[in-house]
């Protein structure tokens, strides 16, 4: 029996890779497609790659027969995923929210960091944070899960044993993000334009951007320490990936090796299929198109700082391959099905 | 019971894609991988995005065990291949020969586009060429394969309908190609440079490239026609990616409509699974990292032309995805095992 | 005393690179910079790489002062222009026309290649076709120009040799033309969004692209000939650059050698300092943010075509730096005044 | 009476990019090009951007007439450099070294960092650190100039302002850096094969990169203080660029505003017409083909960060830019002269 499953927002990149996922997926079927702007046209006429393989017509979330479904991925913008998740309540099927509505603790966080009323707070305490590497206990069990945010999957994972180790100062970490174009959306901009893009590369967001909170509380309730980050985000003119460059100040008393710092992150992350500590610095290439997270730690002495670098892809491990391995941990299927994927190089 | 497989020259681009089909692949086993220049290091230390997932060791050829094997793929430069035909002529395994070596007519014609004497043409006889949709019978009972050329696959394929029902002037063809750069291969040369390549554009080999006698004696083969083709390659600023624009002035009393002309298509790739005849111009992102051969025809009646697009991926339809289909054929597996992908796009 | 330039329409890639062109320039000043969508702001707020360069504010056009002007460059989008020349139609100042709007022999031919009325026909038979090496006379003498389009420069001094020397048969001529997707414009489009373009190639407006008949006249008038033009237009993945591929079938009867037609193209060109007859194809990369047009025509003999490389800048020689080039020539400076510019290259 | 100039070692990008600019430049002339690999061969045969432009031969180092020469431009690897400088000790014409021979403070340093031991340590004394911005008075009064690494000019600049004034804690000091491909040279290399560097983006030799103790070395000795440096380089899919986010730590009891750090950077660069204080973050393309250094100071109240982007194109003010600038100062030139560029963006 296959879990069937709904995308509701298609247009956009993670509803097209949801897409692909979904139709390569041993357990899972694509029930329903849903999108506002484009119903009644076919999937493949908005993403022609998907002509002859996913030609079914996209209907509006209206439409959609509830009690078809098991699993429901919601693909949608921040401030407009509430509503669905208001409206589906008391559904029987299980939610996985892909925006950034009920990542944060609370919804007064929500409120000051993405300077949007929320609509639907009573939802705050039923959601788990999809990060399987931390939660997959209570994402097992959990109605409904956040999948986290692109940059904050790179940084939390890469951050997290210098910072559970106590093994920097945490309250100075600097997090230097580099983020492929399918970050900022599939929607025109001036500032996605190809002409725009191409052969530049910018910071943006410098100490305000929303997933330094997303960051910050999710490292702090892991460590139980309390983290302030210096987070910069930067595009680089790419289609995807995420590398994330983390700096922290070893503590003063600390004592580390090269071997100790690797040692840490293989004990850390031993068994999640997932993450990969390599030997050298990986580049974003190398993640492309799979679920990986690789990680890189570093000492150096002469500075005595840790460095980190830490790669994903950030429409895989970033968004729509993380909302798939929390939905096969819902359902209690292996947690690489469908998942194991080998990165298009070059 | 698993087809074993080996990979000959694994260094390459050829080499590292099929790799990667062959691991996914339900029905084969990746037994060896050689390399001469790398022997003795892991196969990820090559190709890092392959780290712990194919770490076996690169053997020299000469390690090979003979026995173990039912497939090798040759991956191998031209005028190298033909010296591995000529070591293994008899051992009990099947061989795709993924080179130039062994898809043109005669040693004859391969010497003289070729510029290099062929060390092995008793061999000639027994190559089958590789391109399924054509030859799927003679692929089927074949020990040896000759994988078609890149841009002969686009070309081929987009060109061959007009030809043989006659709707063309066969003797004017105009095939303009461009390419992305890994078709150059992976070795360092200053023309592959990332910043020779990127941000240009230029045409190459005009007149004189390889693959133009290999595209007409194909075609000429078997439409029963004699072509002349004027093909002109392009590197292209993308890593993947063979587009073909095909010209072919209609013949005098022939009358055809873009209907009649789509249905032609249809008809003649009914029932071959990777090919795609698309009701837009298809770019070549809608097809990376798939099998699939992308087919636009349409007719000018202002100028009395048929222009037909052909969209392939080089390393895919181009190289390994068609000799992975080709060895399905070999060993009765359904045509589309381990090639059932979906476009890595955006 | 210098020649008083203002550009109409300033927030596109055009109205920029005309920026660019006349700040650098010793015989202009540029007086005024208009936009309707952006009056009131700095120039360098909209395009910020001209901070602290050009830092004047945008006005709208009705706030121009003509009687301070000697010329006005449109930088405006076909059916827009129209407008202004006829606004302008007494005025003072001489008018280089960007936009599609007068170069086209008749308001009729407009109308059905545009699919748009014209509203001031009455201007056609005032406008010269600006393309210098063949209209030079009556472009200094010009007080409107019509500057040529991008495709059709290319198109034009690329095949205008074999044509007028009756070399091929100008029925069936196909070019095989690959534009940056700066030839596309500034304004958001989901077609140019950076993931659209990067990693990707594809034809468009196959057999209806305006630019065919522009190349058709042009070159039909220049000749004495009509010839039939099959244009295909492609998107490369690069911000500038046009390389136009030409294919002519040689006429019965006519023997040439490679060496007779390149001397055709020297002696053509000779005198006109923008157009380089190149030693091997070139690439669009070595004529960027060049006024240059780099031919290289060359003879098949096997297949009895003539083959020509046409490659410019699309900015620059298809728009901004042909129009500063008319200028030159409208108000009696050197032809190279401000264009004796060096490829960014790398 | 223009300078008579050569570039010894014109085949790299770095070369090329000084003969576009002497060239282009008003007060000098370019006498003679070196290459040892090349000799004999035109210059634009081996940059083809320059055919019809600089097409004179390229010739031995062996053949240069010392007497006609005011200035020479070594365009050379480090490690070679230093043979020139000793060969031309007591020539009569000065020298700009583009090379890392003489920009750090004693032959011991270099040799632990560069790994190499060097030929020619008498003449460490005799060279000028020539960035301009801080050693102009020193640089119009040497004979021999070192120009600035590539990295280190846009840290340099960068962090400056903060270190001097005493803002920051410098013991502390992160710098994320990262360049377009050109930074690694013209000479083929897998790393910089087209196919590895697109779509990748990766960090390299971290916490051992030669810049690092330029940087620390010039910073510390300008501000009097001894500021340690994290640096880590990163490569970007581009061609040209350096882009540097610089993090430094507010001191306990420091209270600094945004305006007033702003204020610093206005007063320390003013008077200076290569750094532009920009008012939003740049990116690299705004600066790319000119001489320009961008920077944005700001502070963040949150986590007491001060983060300073600063931006420059590698090959102009990170290397032929700035060492015609340096040449400008040498001669009693204007500064600007020949460098009164605009960014050719898109």
């Amino acid at each position: 029996m296959k879990i069937r499953t709904a995308i509701i927002g298609a247009t956009g990149f993670t509803g097209s890779e949801l897409a692909r996922l979904i139709t390569l997926h041993p357990s899972m079927t694509l029930e329903a497609i849903t999108s506002e702007s484009s119903k009644g046209v076919k999937f493949s006429a908005v993403h022609p790659h998907f002509f002859g393989l996913v030609d079914q017509k996209l209907i509006s979330a209206t439409e959609i027969d509830d009690s078809g479904l098991d699993l429901v991925f919601l693909a949608l913008p921040h401030g407009v995923s509430m509503n669905y998740v208001k409206k589906w309540k008391d559904a029987d099927f299980k939610i996985v929210d892909l925006s950034g509505d009920y990542r944060l603790a609370d919804p007064e966080t929500y409120e000051k960091w993405y300077q949007k009323e929320h609509i639907f707070k009573e939802a705050f305490s039923s959601f788990v944070y999809g990060l399987p590497e931390f939660f997959s206990e209570e994402i097992k069990s959990a109605r409904m899960v956040a999948n986290p945010g692109c940059y904050p999957t790179s940084a939390i994972l890469g951050a997290y044993p210098i910072i559970k180790e106590g093994l920097v100062e945490s309250d100075r970490l600097v997090i230097d993000s580099k983020s492929g174009a399918t970050g900022a959306g599939i929607k025109a901009k001036s500032g996605t334009l190809y002409s725009q893009v191409n052969e530049n590369f910018n910071a943006y967001a410098i100490g305000n951007h929303r997933h330094t909170i997303e960051i910050e509380q999710i490292l702090g309730g892991k460590t139980k320490r309390s983290p302030t980050v210096q987070f910069t985000p930067h595009l680089l003119p790419t289609d995807r990936g995420i590398l994330s460059t983390i700096y922290g100040g070893i503590k003063n008393g600390v004592k580390i090796s090269n071997e100790e710092l690797i040692t840490i992150y293989k004990i850390t992350y031993s068994g999640h299929p997932f993450v990969r500590i390599r030997e050298e610095a990986p580049g974003i290439k190398e993640v492309r198109g799979t679920n990986y997270c690789d990680l890189y730690p570093t000492v150096d002495p002469r500075t005595g700082n840790i460095i980190v670098i830490s790669t994903i892809d950030n429409l895989m491990k970033g968004a729509a391959g993380q909302a798939v391995h929390n939905a096969n941990l819902m359902f209690g299927l292996k947690e690489t099905e469908g998942l194991d994927l080998i990165s298009l190089k070059p």
